[in-house]
Formats: C-alpha cells, sequence, structure tokens
C-alpha cells in the first residue's frame, strides 16, 4: 500500500507507464483513491462518487493490461468530472441546488465516453461553483472546497473548477476535467499550483456539457504536467495517445503585454512571472515586451455593453431567472447572469463583431509565437471576507478573471502552469497563451516550457 | 445602329459571343445603351452615369478583342451597379439622401473591381430603396423607378435592387448587381420578368459594399438568362468565365412545402408556378411536395423576437438613427431599423441559435435537391395605395419578402426565373433553393429548368 500511495501521487502519464509495466494494478490504484476520497478531511470536493463505476473501469483495464493490450497511454488511470460533464448513471447538477433531483444521465457526454474508451477510470463528479458562473469557487449549496495549499485558513480552491483544482492538488485524482469559459480550468490550476490546459474553442466536443456560453465555453484538462493535459486532451479528441515531442523554446517569440495584465498584481506574482521569463530568455527565446490596445479595449467595451457569457447565460436559463426558481440560486451567480438581462441586441452585436475583429488582428499577431502573462494577478484569496462583502466578492472575482478571460474572448488556447509560490507556501501560475487551432504549437513549446521553469 | 440595338437586346453571355466574333463593336454597343440611358422615359433608374469610364473601358475592351484576346467571356459587356456598391470616383449613396454629398470613393469594391478586370463596362450606378431596406422599391428622396411592365400605372419595381431590376428588362444594360438581404435581388427579378441569382453568403466577396445586415447581406447579379448570372457570378469571385455543363433534371428531386409559401398567393403566381412544376415532372424530376415545420418557426420566431437585420441595421446606423439627421430618412426604413433598437440580447440570440440549428438541418434535408416555390406571392402591386398608407406599406412589403427571406435566414443559395404572366401581362416568378455553397449545383441544374420552364 506504501507503494500504490506513492505511484498515486505520480503524474497521469508516469502512472500509465507504470500500469503497462506491471508495475501497479489499475484496481488498487484505484481503491487507493477512492479510499482517499472517502477519508479527505475535506467533504466538499467530490458531488458524486462513481464507485462501482470505476472498479469494473479498473478491472476491464487490469486485464486489458495483463493481455498486453492497453487501450491507450493512460489506460487504467483514474480521472475524474467537474458537475457540469454528463457521466452516465449521475446526475449533472452543475453544483446547483436546484438540479440535486434532476433525473441521472443515461447517457455519458462525448468527452466522458471517449476518457473511458481510452480506458480511464471514472472516479465521480467533482464540485465547482453553481453554473460555473465565477471564479473563486464559493458554493452556498454544497460547500467551498478548501485550498490544500493552506492548511490553516480556508482559502480560495479557485474557480469555476473548484473541485477539478483541489482534488488534483490534495491528491485524490491524477487528473480532473474542468470547463472554461472566463478563466474555470486556468484559475484553479493557478490557485491550487497545478496545470491547466484550455483548448481553443471548437477542438473538444462539448456535447453532453452543461452550457454557460455556447460561444466561449471550452473543456479541457487540470494534471500534475502538460503531458498529462496532451494525453488527455488527446483521448478527449478521440485521438490515440501520442507523446507529443517537446519543442525548443529557443527562438521562440515570448509576447509579454505591457498593458492591463500586469495591474494590480501581487508582488510574488510579479517575481515568480519575470524568473520565469527570464529563464525562457536564458534559454534563447525572444522575449518581446509591448503594449496590447486590444486588451483594453474588450474590457472597457465589456465594462460598457457587457459579456457573451452574460447574454448567453441569461440566454440559456432565462426561464429559471424569471421564475420563483431564482431564489434557490446563488444571489451571486444570479447577479451575473442578470447582468445578461440588461443587455440590448446592440450591446451584444458591439461585442460579438469586436471579438470577431480582434481575434483576426491577434491572431495574425500572435502567429508563431506565445503570449505571456500571470494567469491571476493575486493568489488564493481568504475565503471569509469574500463572503462577507458581496461587493468585494464581485471586485476579486474580476480582477482574478481579468487576464484568463481575455484568451475566451480572443478564442485563444491556453497553458497555466506554476511559476513558484509565495513567502506562505501559495502557488503562483505563468499563462501562455497561442492563437486558436495552435494548441499543439502551445503544447510542444509547453512540455519544454515546463522542464524550464520547474527546473 | 438597328443592328446594335438588336445586340443591346441580348443576354450577356449573347453578346460577349457577338462581341468576340467582330459581330458589333463595345464602343458602339455602350454608346447605344448610354443613349438609352439618357433618353428613357423613367429618369429614376440610375442615379450616376459614368459615361467616360464605360467610354475608356469599352475602348480597352475594344483593342482587346480586336487583338483576339479577351479578358473573359464578358469582355466588353456592360453592367451596372446598385448604389451600395462603391465604383471608384462616384459617391455611395445607398438611394440615401443624408449620404449624396458623402465623398467620391476612391476605389472600387471588390466585385466591380473584378467585373473591370474581366473586361466588363461600367455603366453606372442603379436606383434602390433607401439603405436597400425594403422590398417595394419605394423611394422618397429619388423617386421610384417605374416597373416597365406596364406602361400605364405605376408599380412596384421591386426592391431594394429596383434600378437592377428595371435597368436589365427596359433594355438599359444587359445586367446589373444588386444586393440581396432578404429578398432584394429575387423580388425584383420576380417583377420585371427576369434572372437574379442570390449566392450564399460567404461566396461573393463584400468588400466595399454598403452594409444593411453583415450576416445576411448577399451580393449578385440580376439578368436576363441563368447563364448569364453564371459568368457574371464567375468574375465577381475571380474566377474564370467558363461554361458551366448544364446538369440533367432526371431524377433531380424538387421539393414544394406545402405550408406557408403558397398563402396568399394570386391565382397566376399559383398556377404559373404548378405549371413552371409539372414540366420539370414531365421531364423527370421528382416534385416531393411536404410540410416544412421550420418554415412557420422561421416567420413566428421572427415575429416574436425580431430580426437579424433589423438589429444589425440598427447597430450599423445607430449614430444616424440616434441623431437629428434620422428625420431625413424615409420614415418606412427608419421604422424597420427602429424594430432593432427595441431588441434584446436575448431577441437576438434567440434568432441567431434558431438560425443555425434550422441551418444545419435543413442544409441536410435538401442535400441533392432543391427547394421550389413561388418567389413572391403577387405579381408587382401598384405604388400609389402603397404610398398613401404606411400600414398597408408594411404589410405588403412583409408578404413581398416572406419567401425570399427564408432562403437568408437559412443561408440558402437561390434563382428566381420567370414563371410566366398573369391576365394583365405582369411577370410572375419560380424561385428555386439549394444549401449553401451548392451554388454550382443550383445554376447548373438552373440552365436546364429555364430551358424547361421557359421552352
Amino acid at each position: 500500500m506504501e507503494n500504490i500511495d506513492r505511484i498515486a501521487d505520480l503524474c497521469a502519464a508516469e502512472i500509465g507507464t507504470v500500469l503497462r509495466d506491471g508495475g501497479a494494478c489499475p484496481v488498487e490504484l484505484t481503491e487507493c483513491l477512492l479510499d482517499r476520497v472517502q477519508h479527505h478531511p475535506d467533504q466538499h470536493v467530490f458531488l458524486t462518487i462513481t464507485r462501482r463505476r470505476a472498479l469494473d473501469e479498473a478491472a476491464a483495464a487490469k486485464a486489458r493490461l495483463a493481455a498486453g493490450s492497453p487501450a491507450s497511454l493512460l489506460d487504467g488511470v483514474p480521472v475524474a468530472f467537474k458537475d457540469v460533464v454528463d457521466v452516465a448513471g449521475t446526475r449533472t447538477t452543475a453544483a446547483s441546488a436546484l438540479l440535486a433531483e434532476t433525473p441521472v444521465k443515461q447517457q455519458d457526454s462525448h468527452c466522458a465516453a471517449r476518457l473511458s474508451q481510452g480506458g480511464m477510470v471514472t472516479l465521480g463528479k467533482l464540485n465547482m461553483t453553481e453554473f460555473a458562473y465565477s471564479g473563486l469557487g464559493c458554493n452556498p449549496h454544497f460547500g467551498t472546497p478548501r485550498n490544500p495549499n493552506d492548511k490553516t485558513v480556508h482559502r480560495s480552491p479557485g474557480g469555476s473548477s473548484s473541485g477539478s483544482g483541489v482534488a488534483v492538488a490534495a491528491g485524490l485524482a491524477p487528473c480532473a476535467i474542468g470547463s472554461d469559459t472566463g478563466g474555470s480550468i486556468r484559475v484553479p490550476a493557478s490557485f491550487n499550483g497545478i496545470v491547466g490546459y484550455k483548448a481553443s474553442e471548437g477542438r473538444i466536443d462539448k456535447t453532453g456539457v452543461f452550457p454557460l456560453s455556447r460561444t466561449l465555453d471550452t473543456i479541457g484538462p487540470l494534471g500534475r504536467s502538460v503531458a498529462d493535459c496532451v494525453h488527455v486532451a488527446q483521448l478527449m479528441r478521440g485521438e490515440n495517445t501520442v507523446p507529443l515531442p517537446a519543442r525548443s523554446v529557443r527562438g521562440l517569440r515570448v509576447l509579454v503585454p505591457t498593458n492591463v495584465v500586469m495591474d494590480d498584481a501581487e508582488e510574488a506574482v510579479l517575481a515568480n512571472f519575470e524568473a520565469a521569463v527570464a529563464r525562457l530568455a536564458d534559454a534563447g527565446a525572444r522575449v518581446e515586451r509591448e503594449p496590447f490596445e486590444c486588451l483594453d479595449r474588450i474590457l472597457e467595451i465589456g465594462e460598457r455593453h457587457g459579456s457573451i457569457t452574460a447574454a448567453e447565460a441569461y440566454h440559456e436559463y432565462h426561464d429559471i431567472i424569471e421564475s420563483d426558481l431564482v431564489g434557490r440560486l446563488d444571489r451571486r451567480v444570479v447577479r451575473r447572469i442578470l447582468g445578461g438581462k440588461q443587455m440590448s441586441a446592440h450591446d451584444l452585436l458591439t461585442v460579438q463583431w469586436m471579438r470577431a475583429e480582434l481575434m483576426d488582428r491577434m491572431h495574425a499577431r500572435l502567429a508563431g509565437a506565445v503570449l505571456a502573462m500571470p494567469t491571476t494577478p493575486i493568489v488564493a484569496p481568504e475565503i471569509a471576507p469574500l463572503e462577507a462583502d458581496d461587493e468585494l466578492f464581485m471586485a476579486v472575482n474580476s480582477l482574478v478573471l481579468r487576464n484568463t478571460v481575455l484568451g475566451n474572448i480572443l478564442n485563444l488556447c491556453g497553458l497555466a502552469l506554476p511559476s513558484g509560490c509565495d513567502e506562505k507556501g501559495l502557488p503562483t501560475s505563468i499563462l501562455f497563451s497561442a492563437p486558436c487551432g495552435a494548441d499543439d504549437f502551445l503544447l510542444a513549446h509547453g512540455l519544454e516550457i515546463e522542464r524550464i521553469i520547474r527546473a
């Protein structure tokens, strides 16, 4: 059991290798993780545990591995899902009390089915911000998961994929699936000190995933390494898992915006960001610092005209919002959704057309380059003051999502990597982004960037 | 001159052949048409005549033809443009008094430049409904062109490409360019008894064309034959003009909706439609009559939530609409644009998402088939009653655009063909549509359908 505990803490890709080499049994590994979930001091991380399915899938993986015919490089590796993702036999609650009694899903979502086909073991469903709409992970219905990086103070787990971030950081699952509409994968990756990959919109099939904004929603993995994200994303796309060759950063243009993204950043966030960039420069990357006016423009137009997410969320859930049921939703989530009700068609066209125009321009400007910025300007904040003051909550939420949401609006793919810790040991994170569709470019460089930064 | 008059009345493709064969001189032909324009009893068809450019282009064509190196199959053939299309050295007024004093354009639009490169001779700019927003062609600023099919009563020329329809029908130009956002090419084709081709959105570059709805706007030719539309569209796309082989209708599925599209249709329109369909069936087409519920749904949702065109037109021109200048616009155009101001983001998303969903479904259902319906349920109505009663105007306008706008919302390509006349000699028309991108399929069958229907 000591051995299996050590293996359970490895990266998913490493676990896959150990399992294929016969160094561990997937059933034992699954039992070890289910045991950890069951005995974890914070019982707000998982919302549903799919014990039966996990053990059946682990047994099937064991048989395939014993026969020397693994389903993929991740055959037998456990995974857990944010509770927006349909998993047959469970409810999809989006962590809303309102949906807690909905019928169980008869079918896996596209991505859950693909991971199962690749042999991954489904541990269960993870807590999140209700309706996936906020970056701090607070949930009044199912509790707010604790950030495992601070054992004494209750700090934000990041959101909205709070359970996904915590499960990976706390050793409850080697990797987890989240969704990201404004930063909901990258922010929990940042606060928990793990890796988060936001795919380009359209790259991973969203069928069977609870929608917030059909236009901006993306799904993707949170894990302990870039390689894990590569493999899990490959499986989600229905591809064979194949090692992606790392690409050298020598000559890679790393564009660092001089405006907006550093504003109000904490000292440790800035220092660790600069240290990471300096390492990349030492390794031969061409770091270019320049203003990106379009980032100011995005935030300014969002301020004046509202957001695509608010408009689409209101459109999607107006039946609930306009009914008595609204009283059962988190008031802060309702407040954000109501922002979309205020928007006129003219407002929406303003943000839609700005998006189309700036996407084109940014994609041209970023060709062959990556954009670098702090993932979040701050480390995980304490929960208590946020719960006590809605205005503070809204302000901190905006700050936390400010950098990541730019990637959703511009449809960039993004990779959040740990860049170090502050003096309290709280993780900081650096975000690399590339144009829509340049995911393999980003991930291939990301493998090498990770090696350099974390060395 | 008698000979040149006869040639000027031919189809554009036929004129091209005569010119290449040395049967006429393009300069003489151009002079003949400029003369007709100048002496035409209705001086509300052209807004600008580009005499100098026309004669220069004709002379250049003459030289190429004499050298045996024509620029295209339409080298030396005259064409005129709806006044939404930028032509260097002219104003683009969109037939608005407000824009009559704007600076002249320094550059051709993409499509005007392409036609010039193909050797076509630019005669000038054509009248239209102000801002291209209505199907009846009424224009309080520049006058409403007369429908040449009725010499006694002032009847609607169709709109919004009113001048384009009349120029071709009255013999002032063998072909003309129009734009179509809700039927603005196909309705004037119907009322004037000529051929109109609405391309799939995205097929012909709109750069340099005054926008009404960026999403739904399309540009395309009005002409005297399907072959003319084929060649002009090829040139607009920057392709070589090559004869498109006609495709037999034998076995072609011709889908006729049993709902909506026949409602309130005049007797002659229905009789001529049925006669055309019967001829196609005789020629081996498989005529299938079935309900298309989605057509009801489109109209119902439009009624309840508004239109993409109204929202985008308001978005595009809100500065004018919200200023004192609004008083200088046609009140009926303002009324339609203001429909877009009332729309919420939720309304707009309702129509946008319905469109996306129904496009997918209809494109699957129409694979390998064409949709057939009357282009307009009525023949060209008298102008006087419409000018006297805005409510009647709005009702008739909606009726006239009802069938064609379905093609814009579903992003179908469409071909309006003359189907005969009513007892007064007023033209009726039949509209064939195919999925976005199936333009060549539609046109190739259209060549044969035209031969069968008009025989």
